[in-house]
Formats: C-alpha cells, sequence, structure tokens
C-alpha cells in the first residue's frame, strides 16, 4: 500500500491546520525529552529494522486492545460489536505511523500531522476521517497510559535484526522519546485553555 | 528527615481531597500500562536500591532542570531568580515520591495523592503549598514530557547495587510504568470537562 492509498492519511496535505505548536517550542519540547540528532539517526535504523515487521507488530497491538474490553470500546458501534472497517483504516494509518515516527523529518509538516492526529482521537473529530458511528472521544487517560504498551512491546521487533544490545538500546531510547513527543502534541486539543 | 517534617508533604492526610478516578478505573489504567503484581514486586527491590542514592538521583534532576531555562523558569520569583527555599522544599518532598513510587501500596490513600500532586503542578493549587510567587502553572506539555527524563536516568541507579541486567531491566520497566501510571493521575486538572 502506497502512502496515497491509505485511507484518510492525509500528511502534508494542505487541509491539515497548523499546529498551535510554535517550532521553537517544538525545539524546547525536544530538550525535554532528551532528544538529540542521535535519536534521528536511530530512528531511522529502527525504520529499517521495523519496515517489514509492521505487520507482525500491529497483530501484536490490535490483540492487546482486542483483548480489553475497555480499550476496543474504542472502535465499537452503537450495537456494541467492533466495527471491520474502522479497525482496518485505522490499521492501515498505525502502520505507516511507524514508519512516520521512523523515517519522517520532524518538520512543519510533521508537527501539524501531529495536531492532526490529536484532533482525531478528541471529539474534536474522532471518527469524522471515517465515517463511523464508534464512541466520540478516546480518553486523555489512555492516550498517555499507551505510551507504555507502544514503547514496552517493540523492544523485541527492535533486537530481531542481529543488533547489539547496545544498538538496540539506543534504538528502543529513540523510540521511546519519539512516541512521548508526539504523546504530548496529541494532548493539545485536551487541555483547557492555557493548560497545554 | 521522617516523612512528618518535610515542608508540605500530606500523603495521607484526612484534608487530601478523594481522587476523581474510582478504582475500577484506577484498575483499567493499571491494565493499560501493563502493570502487574511482578511490577509491585520489582518496585519494592527498586526502592531497596534507590533508598541510599535518593540526593545522588535528585542532584541529577535538578541539574538537568537547572540546565534548562524554560524548566527552571517554574521556580523563579518576579525578579526572574530561582527561589532557593521553593527549590529545597520541593526537593525534600520528590526525594520522598521517589521512594513513595517504589514502597507505598497502590490503594485510596495514594490515588487521592496523585490528584493532590496533579493540583499542586497545575494552576489550581500550585505555588499554595510553599507560599511562593513563582509562574502559576506547569504546562501539560512539560508534565507529560518528563516521563522520559524520569525514566531514563534512573537505569544506571538501579544498576549500581550488583543486580543481573534482567533484574534491571525489569525494575526499570516496572518504574517507567508507575511514573506513566501517575502522569496519567496527574493530568486530571488539566483536561477539559470529560476529556480526561
Amino acid at each position: 500500500m502506497t502512502t496515497q492509498t491509505i485511507p484518510g492519511y492525509t500528511y502534508g496535505h494542505p487541509d491539515v491546520a497548523r499546529s498551535p505548536v510554535s517550532m521553537e517550542e517544538f525545539e524546547r519540547l525536544k530538550q525535554t525529552v532528551l532528544f538529540t540528532e542521535e535519536d534521528v539517526h536511530y530512528l531511522r535504523m529502527a525504520g529499517d529494522v521495523l519496515a517489514d515487521q509492521i505487520e507482525d507488530v500491529l497483530d501484536l497491538w490490535y490483540g492487546f486492545v482486542g483483548s480489553h474490553p475497555h480499550l476496543l470500546y474504542y472502535f465499537q458501534g452503537p450495537d456494541g460489536q467492533p466495527i471491520p472497517s474502522y479497525l482496518e483504516r485505522v490499521r492501515a494509518r498505525f502502520g505507516q505511523w511507524i514508519l512516520d515516527t521512523c523515517r519522517r523529518p520532524y518538520d512543519q509538516d510533521w508537527l501539524n500531522y501531529q495536531m492532526e492526529i490529536g484532533l482525531r482521537h478528541h471529539r474534536t473529530k474522532k471518527n469524522q476521517t471515517d465515517g463511523v458511528p464508534a464512541p466520540p472521544h478516546i480518553p486523555l487517560r489512555y492516550l498517555i497510559a499507551f505510551i507504555v504498551p507502544i514503547t514496552l512491546t517493540i523492544r523485541d521487533f527492535l533486537a530481531r535484526k542481529g543488533h547489539s544490545p547496545e544498538t538496540v538500546e539506543k534504538m528502543h531510547q529513540a523510540w521511546f522519546k519519539a512516541v512521548t513527543l508526539q504523546v504530548v502534541l496529541w494532548s493539545y486539543p485536551y487541555a483547557r485553555d492555557g493548560d497545554f
């Protein structure tokens, strides 16, 4: 699947609004999560390691969500059943998200798309992209909590291509920083005015 | 210093309000960050490992904050200078927080105190405990971002007492889960009504 055919994937499109977070503030956030050029290097490496394992990673993550009713809930229709087309469309974007996290330059387009992702979890835009009648909002508490499973479960995949434990650790730390940085940016629409 | 003499430390006091997060929701949050009884075990071990290194950990964290003007800012008075008594009072509680994270049972008192800690970072109660004229609010973005430095920098300290790499890793993962779980709870006052 090319990025053009991923349903609802609008990275870099002109209709993605400009992020309310300035580049100056973004730099301060990178400093706060200890993100450096070295992390960019190890994220690129992680991208190469993960590229042919994307479906396995998604199987694991979907298995995690699917085995917890309080998480699967956000994919359900009014009949209490998960909506297959919704799960599928999100899955394609989620796979691309892994690659974008590793390979995209963290520039203005990237920053803008983080806000878009935040809005799509928040009641502002949830369900709109996919036209589904699922619950209208993913709570902030689960957005932040997900830093843990998304970080811890990636490690085994990073270790599968014969890199040294030190290199795997560097890729893993870069991933952890990148995920946390994104959750920070996604939290913007959830915060009370002036609280972000 | 005993917990009774730590300035502004009110863990378990009757004037700490009940958390708006129910025990049932707290259980779901623990599942979401993969927190199990095994983590409780390794947190206790981490507490024993860290107990005589608290000042060293705090030196490192204060060094990190002190070397970043955008972070030190939240400890400054109207003259733009850090307020020594504020830094000192917070430091005593921060040290106790390390031990509480490792050793306290995560019961109703613990849950209540997490809300209190959140309020003390948020504009609702910041500065009140210490009676200082510092900036009135720590932004949500830094609260979440701090998961990274607070998690990554603890690892060396966990490794200093001769435990196997596997055991250090288990302690470190338990710490990561515990820190993220707390940041989730601290975010409550920042969220728009119904968004948490």
